[in-house]
């Protein structure tokens, strides 16, 4: 036993018990191979990683996806061939603190640079992960609203009532809110003139309210009429509403204004326009 | 004794002291064990975590859980193989330093990256822990009110009276209105004109005020009228405070509006219109 | 002497001056029972604290602190055990570095996480420290003011006149208004016409300050006329000040807003309603 | 095979067995030589990607490109002959923890200083490999609007419709609405007065929208009148809504509202004036 | 000479010449010692601090200043006697890399948290050596203004005139708008209608400037009139200015109105309502 | 050979293989001949880099120059001077850590609190290589706007038309708006009664714009009348539209509002005053 | 040459070639001296900079000066006193990496609070340097505007015209408005009605301008009429300008508007009031 030991120490070793240069020689073949198989290695789990996406719904677009992919890939190919470097050259007792340092400055700064890239896929994956939205919701984040038309890796596509297409940066998304989960509010506001009588005009309306109830199914709970929300400069407030299914509220809002004008141009109560009481006097005195 | 203690030092170690290869053998051995041993500890720390809050209002939701767990688990395993490829790295005298500076870059760039994701749970633990508010009370979180459906652990969810729902990051919460923890006041300001009576309007206003009280169980502290809180341009201002259950005080104020109307119109006290007293003069002259 | 410190040396120390596995052993048992004695002592000072703290006005919810005081002891637990695994490793040559490394950014991510938290024990210190409100004040703080109900470790709990509840983490407390140390102000400002004449006007409300100071003993400096604060659009401003002891200044400004009111009736002096000048023309001409 | 060694060893090391001035020298002129190498290597990247670059719509100005190119190549040599350096001074055992201590923090400032940069580059990057608009797009940029002219690695050029060129850095890109991707919709509110019959106005408005579907083929969905968007002081407001190609979409607004004009002449229905009534009084009486 | 010393290393050192336990013993003593005597000394600093400050007008409490003592003592005393430890660990050849990681940590999150305590105190330390302001004068800081009731070491005191108080963290201190520092200013914006002759009123006005230096020796510069700043919607402004003893101006102001008016109803000058030429038409015609 | 080295290291090493006191003194001698090298190199860059600037636009102040290059040059002096200090500390195996470690927190400091200095310097550079504006050009620069004086290393210098001269820190340049590249837009918004025919009006401006395109050479783009731009509260509102070269516009703004008054003068088209349609009531009946 | 060596060798190393206890004495010795002498060195510097500051315009006052002085050598000498400490126990072999960590922190946590102060003195010096405004300038710094009082190491004082003085923090001074540097612009608006002659004003109007250019000799640029620059709601706009000393503006603009409307009266052009049309209706028909 004890002679095999000596006959690897001395070869490998010099009297010291340093390495000599064939076993330094021999390290640097083996971190060579190591390097080499870890970045085959990783290569493999991107391409996994990338062809179960694609199955997903990020990313659809194949040729994007291979350009992400090599961009990828020689990203950490140099990472593995510095960190190699690196170790060779601690191998030759050459110290490599400055290339280290001046590195890690570089690194850092790139790191701090791309971190809103990291957020972004941070938050993209908390998105999906707790189905905050998804594509086709009718959602408001931030100062922007629209329905979702993409949900990327990076940003979030959201296209606008007016065509326009919004694409946030999911880093941008804070608190989201979603109008496609549950029954929509409508409501709306009726003035009347204080010379009315108060509770014939809820009564029209509440005929208004069962009519429209009939007509619509999209309604989820009936337009009901609140009461005087308001007793305002010129008349009396009235609220009314209704629970709709999502996106349907604002048509429901429409069609309530139209049977309200008509069942009071029917009933003649006085939708108010402004007023003002004038006294009138001759010039000061 | 002595040649127990040499006989160990002659098998495991050369000449000089240092570990031969049979020594370092046996330290990577024990490292892959112990690495071995961490993990399904922390594996079953983690499936332990989960079942635990699967009882409480957390995460109702099973696939969610798994997925959340297998994501961590992987995570973990790849950390502990990580430390554990260093440190038989650093037995047999290769230098690591550039492969920790390497990864603490990494680590500390998406450290920084999912800070928030840190700060979310963190505030989510103390809003449980401080009963902050919970699932059914109308909160106030910032721009966002609404009843609350579900207190997770990175996201609140709160659910607007028009049937939005806000997916509000924890981390975003700061300051918490609770709207549901003690009786809330209905407060409806009515306007006189300053021809009236001030005295009689309150007399009036105090039977108002009386009558409902009668009529409501659901106040806490009677109407009352506070005063004259404004002297206004075309007015008496005048305040009647309520207080009532939490949730009532719109509809008592709706109330409070409509009896008011009520008695003015049977005591023909004036809700003035805008005043406006004119001067006619001729042009320039 | 020599001969016993070499049968120590022998003993614990092998040929090369390193300790052999016994006297590794020994500082493993020793580092293990002062590792145990130190998460004794913790735990005691933790038990401590919270008792004292119980007499004192935070928390005064038993479980609450129970359960903090569990959840607090597990944590120092645990990073004293793992501060004892790393010396145990280093004991046997084992490098760290990479577990520390790892643990480190970890750590500091969790921390820099946890910062706010930091804050908020060292804001509600020195609000308590420095006696800048106590409960039962009432107060401003950012955008939210009311009583204040609580004074916590990590929040503030205010409640608000509409019964509002707000819970405000310390360390969003910047400038705080305390509106309960000393004499509150009434301020009510009266327009009259221009047509009036300003020195009647003023001697008239100066009996009405007069009055004023005489029945109410809650003012601690008597209502007076400032003077002419504004020469408005409409009329003559003035402004009338007094002096009240705290949370009662409404209640006065309304009272002077009802006897102005009253005497001004009474001496026929006007309230000017917003007035306009018209000069009518014909049509381009 | 020893004797060769011994030889190596000999000449190169002392009997400390650390290297000699001969050992030294050589190392030194190994390392002279590859940083020479890397700086050769370096400098043909550079090229290779600035020519990659001029195909491409990124700086098109050659001059520039040039500049550019000389500056990084500067940089580079100087960190590299840095590194060399201190890789010598190693070599001789003198410490240079001064010295990289003090380049550390000039770097990191100068580092941090740049950051702006590297995010400038990293968002520009993505801008263009996410395809969020390329050059003739109408964009809106955070509070610039108008047509892409120049999309920089550095900066985005963003010309308005008054003449005005914006110049954004990427960095300041956060979301980004595209005018120019699908359909835009045109948006036109008609108010009319509430004397009106309100079905007849809409027979009206459908008139006018077939006309214009009829005129028009730019519009990709047909005016539709949407109903009664608003029952307002003055009148009832109704929206009328198209989809048109990107860009259309006001001069099909203009469109609209001028046969809309025409049709109202027409039919003499009532684009209403502000209203007001009027009750005139005596002064207060 | 050599016998002294061998003798010393031979009783303190082992033959390795690393220090044996006896030699190390007495290390452990020098430490602890040391440590002792430091904490002395802080502890007489600190008391020597405190009185030196209870001079001064920081925190004029005795107790406060008692129970700010023994909390700085006591940190102290912990964080010495945690150095202490360490040392004590080295010297016996444990290594303490983990515990001041974890300290360290630990540390650095306190220390960044407790920051905005450092910053209180530096810029309470400029505002007293600047001497920015002082006890009793009149300030605006941020949105807050009033006399400064309190200059502490880390809040500043200011009670408004409504007399609440606002306690102001000094680090919130940014810009300082001292209103005590030399004469203020008194400005009073008279209106008159276009029909008068402007030059008269300006010589009224002037003889009111006259009447009002003379009447008032709190005025540092008498009012002057500064001409026609406005030619306004309804007539022309003209501007009076004066500079007045601190805290005197609005007096000054309100005295300036009350005289302009009466001058005003003696020379008969108009004071203009809103004006407004009407043209009337038949219903489009 | 052999003899040689060995006399180089019995002279300069001891018997330890250390450098004996004259080995070290040699050491020092370079470390002080390299390190005065290095600072006169220094000066040398620095005095060239100053005289190169000085033929561009940047600081063309001679003065000015001299201060910056002798506090700059002291700076780099007392760098040099600390690293050699510390080299030599080194040599004598005195550990520095301690400096250093003062010294890095002190330099970490005055780094970050410099870092809006290098900030400035970046923007400077890439403004200038962008050549986003230059001097002369009329440029918006966040709120301010004005015709650019000086570009210079730290700050921009842009005067107002009011005569106002803005310095504005590089740092602060985000967005810049340059007015001067391009031709710029000159919009002018015509009101017109409901009461004209619009066709009329319509043509009446298109003779008014032909007229302009022919008086003016400066137009671009001639005047062109877009359409009804909006169906406004009182009147049909009419945008007329030109492209004017780079400061002309607000010119021809005020010409084509010239021209336009005149022709509506001869045509007899009316500006709409602010209407209102009038109902008179009796009160409250 | 050996023999000295040896014996310096033998009196100053023990027999493993460590400094002996006489040795490490002359080290201390020597730190000590070194130490005193860096002291006395930082002393002087400072006496010097100071008595070089007092002679310029910063800080004039005496006494603030000393106490400066006095806090900056207090500091200086603990600091150059803790790192002797440290590099003397660093000689006696112990480690002071746990006095080092923490006076690390201790030190950044109080450098980054006091970074804003030395943001402040490089701002200052910029300011200075670059000669951004002077003493008696009247500026305008963020949301403050007055004429600069003193312009410190720390802070700049500007006194604003009501008299109040802003004590700004220059590290608070980002962009700086100056307004004595050239001439100022001195700007007036005047209405006209629709009806009359915009000719005939323009000629009235210039005849004023030419009066004032004759009367004023503070007028770089004679007064000129602009043209018209807004077609208004109640007349047409128009604009007269001209270049005045710094500071003068105000005066020429006040003496112009008095010109203008003494040459309106005798010429009779009407400065419009608001302009209406009324069309009278009877309710509802």
């Amino acid at each position: 036993m004890d002679r095999v030991l000596n006959f690897i120490n001395k070869f490998f070793k010099n009297s010291k018990g340093d390495l000599n240069i064939f076993g330094k020689g021999i390290k640097v073949v083996i971190i060579f191979i190591v390097i080499k198989l870890l970045i085959k290695t990783t290569y493999k789990i991107i391409d996994k990683a990338m062809h179960s996406k694609k199955k997903g719904i990020l990313y659809s677009d194949e040729k994007k996806l291979n350009t992400l992919s090599i961009v990828l890939k020689n990203i950490i190919k140099y990472i593995f061939y510095f960190i190699g470097l690196i170790m060779i050259l601690d191998i030759f007792n050459i110290k490599t603190s400055s290339i280290l340092a001046t590195a890690g400055i570089g690194g850092l700064v790139i790191g701090i640079g791309a971190q809103s890239l990291v957020k972004d896929i941070i938050t993209g994956f908390f998105i999906l992960f707790e189905d905050q939205f998804s594509v086709g919701d009718y959602v408001k984040i931030g100062e922007y609203e629209g329905i979702v038309e993409e949900l990327g890796v990076r940003v979030t596509k959201v296209r606008d009532f007016s065509g326009e297409l919004h694409i946030i940066p999911n880093n941008n998304i804070g608190t989201v809110t979603n109008r496609a989960r549950g029954a929509m509010r409508a409501l709306v506001k009726v003035n009347v003139a204080y010379e009315e009588d108060i509770n014939r005009v809820i009564n029209v309306l509440n005929e208004v309210c069962k009519d429209i109830r009939k007509a619509h199914d999209n309604i989820v709970d009936g337009p009901n009429i609140l009461g005087i929300s308001d007793l305002g400069e010129y008349g009396i407030e009235l609220t009314i509403v209704a629970k709709t299914n999502p996106m349907e509220q604002w048509g429901i809002e429409r069609e309530i204004r139209k049977r309200v004008k008509e069942a009071f141009d029917r009933e003649n109560i006085e939708i108010p326009y402004p007023k003002r009481v004038i006294y009138e006097k001759n010039p000061k005195e």
